[in-house]
């Protein structure tokens, strides 16, 4: 086991030092390695195996709610981006110019996309006339990049991966809806696939995305007790289409102005199932979207009946659906635990000489790390069972850390005080006023999560400044 | 039906202007439409159902094959594409050029991906060490920047889609092994998928990619007689190896050279698609890959149970996986044949009272014009039956085409006459020197497409300067 063991020492502890176990875990787990470029990171293929059962799942849940893939072209036009105001303040100190292509210098400097809502709308300008074309439900899975100073990989990299949806709307009421459909959808699968239970709400004016007239989010707890911002799903109204001049003739004949929606779930997702489920042996990944479900480990790789028969049970669970791969390296069995372990593969598979003549092999959970002997016959269906309880079980025990982590607070002197002892959320009343956040933000580096869709009445007054409260908001720190 | 000959009218016709008519065709059939920004387009959603067709296909075969998906950065730094000779004096002319990101004036410069054979390298020189940790089957889907002059959909951009295949293996057998079993591949997903049969074969010296040892490739005629270049699979042997220092110890604990390979397919296979298969109504898509395989046009809109009827079949099909939509505009009959030609929907099932009457529906064949009444109790059946028979006789179409138009040339002046009186290509022996290449693209505008893997011995003379010849090749105009 002095392998295995070496294996583990090499990551640090999560009580230790939790932001350098969260690059130890990336980087062992074979999720990603730094590349040669300063900020960007090459997402390997463990981690982009991750990444396609990410894309899959939400691709597939879009199609049903009729949206269409398209293609928007990835240099943006500075004139495009300056269209919009609030947006172009936003986005613009963080593009990556182009200035010069071939031997062509640019008038008209061109950014890598930052996001991509102008040439969307430059897109619909030429095509929407009629209410017939509406609405547009289109979707864009690629990436942009945004010159960020301080990078991590997955949280903040100067390239991020991501889907960005854009729809075209007749009235404000559809496109408020859709916003809200798009974010009831990303809670389904964040909490049923992805395993993390989340809150959702709407931000504050002042967290609300740049050129948005509302924000919506769903949020969730890493294991430090620091908030991930999960999926946000914006309401443009008519900002936009009256920046770029987007008007269809209604039923009436009337020209009137389109409303807009964006939404987003990005690689940050990758993060967030790290430091939510991980722990100090490595990656613990949720089956519905781990790119390995069972390991196979045969014990004597030096016996061939041993080697067959892990072969044998690995051909089994593949035909039976079940992603499924097999150890066969030259490494000791301590190190292939190990590696299973760090990879976050759900299931192990043990099998060595005794195992087989007891007709059984030895079932490992990656969530609990218990132990089964299971009979060779009943195996399939024993590790489709297996799999249900850990998801379910995965999603749970995220539940109950939530549960405990979300406190209460009625003065600023309490909730500063709960901010300093204990790590997690903490509910409060709001005014509603931005100079609050900020004060706030100055004194404890936290800020505004959400406004949640589910609001409690705590008290009447606001936690900073005691003017009446407008609602509660949900307080902590971020990624 | 003065609908329908509108719209038909609104193309122009493949003899009156083929270039004219191909344009048409992209943006009457809704796979593109020109974008706001000079040299790029927008991929609709049709166009990109279609690529999102090619993409699974050829996905699917790729991990297979053993290859697994990833993600390098987009932005490749100035010094790591000069560390090639070759390679950067095939590509620096025509990247786009990020010269500050954010506020930061950037000293190395970074080009928008022009193709990534430098940042894969620069990631095996870090991961690989060890004959264990090869083959690496690595594979990215992505978009590529290019500065081009003239641009046309698809053909030409300023960015495309692909993938783009970079392995590294042990031995120059392994890779040059490798390099051909990926272009049996393209060939195969060609012909039998996309429906257009190939000349395979290797690139002269001349013709081969920057950086290259051997470049292979797979062409194509179009209905203009023109070549396009489909797919191509390049073996660098331990060029990029050398330039960018990447060794392994192999099993005898010496440090060696390992060799590389690149490989793509691009989003000119749609270019493909359409020059091969269309005609004057507008596309001819392959069942295979068409993102609809089926259309139901209920004929009285008005009459409820005409609607009804044609959604039931319509859900019928879907149900039964046949790629179905249903057109329940307010547009005519008419309007709607003419759309779904123009689309290239390979089966078109027309429905009206009198055919509900008699239990039938009107099925249409978009590659013969046929219409033939099928029983609604046998339409499954028959429509997954016609669909087999359309991709099947589509390639023979296609294969007869590209048979009718390759001829001989045995001297100089026979060769230039045949290429100025008929469209299509020439056989014709070679001796391999890269003047004569150069002579015959300065006379007459052709090039030569590849030397194609199965040789005849045509003469013994090479066509241009009557030298002992040294191969075959297939010459003709291209794309």
């Amino acid at each position: 086991m002095a392998d295995a063991k070496k294996q583990v020492e090499q990551i640090t502890s999560q009580e230790k030092d939790f932001a350098q176990w969260y690059t130890d875990v990336c980087l062992k787990s074979e999720l990603c390695i730094y590349s040669g470029v300063k900020g960007f990171v090459v997402i390997r293929p463990y981690g982009w195996a991750l990444w396609e059962n990410v894309m899959n799942n939400i691709d597939a849940r879009l199609k049903k709610m009729g949206v269409t893939n398209v293609a928007m072209p990835v240099l943006i036009p500075e004139h495009l981006l300056l269209k919009e105001k609030e947006h172009v303040e936003g986005f613009a100190p963080e593009c990556a110019w182009v200035a010069c292509g071939g031997d062509d210098i640019l008038e008209d400097r061109l950014a890598v996309r930052p996001t991509s809502e102008t040439v969307f709308c430059d897109y619909w300008h030429d095509v929407v006339h009629s209410y017939r074309d509406l609405p547009q439900l289109l979707c864009q899975w690629g990436s942009v990049v945004r010159w960020e100073k301080e990078t991590r990989p997955f949280l903040r990299t100067r390239e991020f991966f991501w889907h960005e949806g854009h729809t075209l709307h007749a009235t404000p009421e559809d496109s408020l809806q859709f916003t809200l459909d798009i974010l009831y959808m990303y809670e389904d699968f964040i909490q049923n696939d992805a395993a993390i239970p989340v809150l959702k709400g709407k931000k504050t004016e002042k967290e609300k995305f740049a050129g948005a007239q509302a924000t919506y989010t769903v949020e969730s707890i890493m294991k430090d007790g620091k908030a991930l911002q999960s999926g946000t799903s914006h309401d443009f109204g008519d900002n936009f289409a009256k920046a770029f001049d987007i008007k269809y003739l209604d039923k009436n004949n009337k020209l009137t102005y389109a409303t807009e929606t964006s939404w987003a779930i990005s690689s940050r997702i990758i993060g967030a199932l790290i430091m939510v489920h991980g722990d100090d042996r490595g990656l613990k990944l949720p089956p519905h979207l781990a790119p390995i479900q069972v390991r196979v480990v045969p014990i004597r790789m030096t016996d061939k009946n041993n080697v067959d028969k892990a072969n044998e049970i690995y051909n089994n669970l593949k035909k039976a659906g079940i992603r499924t791969d097999i150890d066969l390296s030259d490494k000791t069995p301590g190190y292939k635990f190990s590696d299973c372990e760090m990879k976050g593969i759900p299931i192990r598979l043990e099998i060595g000489p005794k195992d087989i003549e007891k007709g059984v092999c030895v079932l490992v959970r990656r969530d609990t790390g218990e132990k089964l002997d299971v009979k060779l016959s009943e195996l399939e269906s024993k590790i489709k069972e297996t799999l249900v309880l850990i998801q379910k079980n995965m999603f749970e025990v995220a539940k109950k850390f939530l549960d405990d982590h979300i406190d209460v607070a009625l003065t600023k002197e309490e909730l500063i005080s709960k901010m300093n002892n204990k790590k997690g959320f903490i509910k409060a009343m709001h005014c509603g006023c931005e100079e609050c956040e900020i004060e706030l933000k100055d004194e404890t580096g936290i800020s505004s999560r959400c406004i949640p869709m589910e609001q409690e009445q705590l008290s009447d007054k606001c936690v900073v400044c005691g003017k009446p409260a407008k609602y509660e908001v949900i307080w902590g720190k971020s990624y």
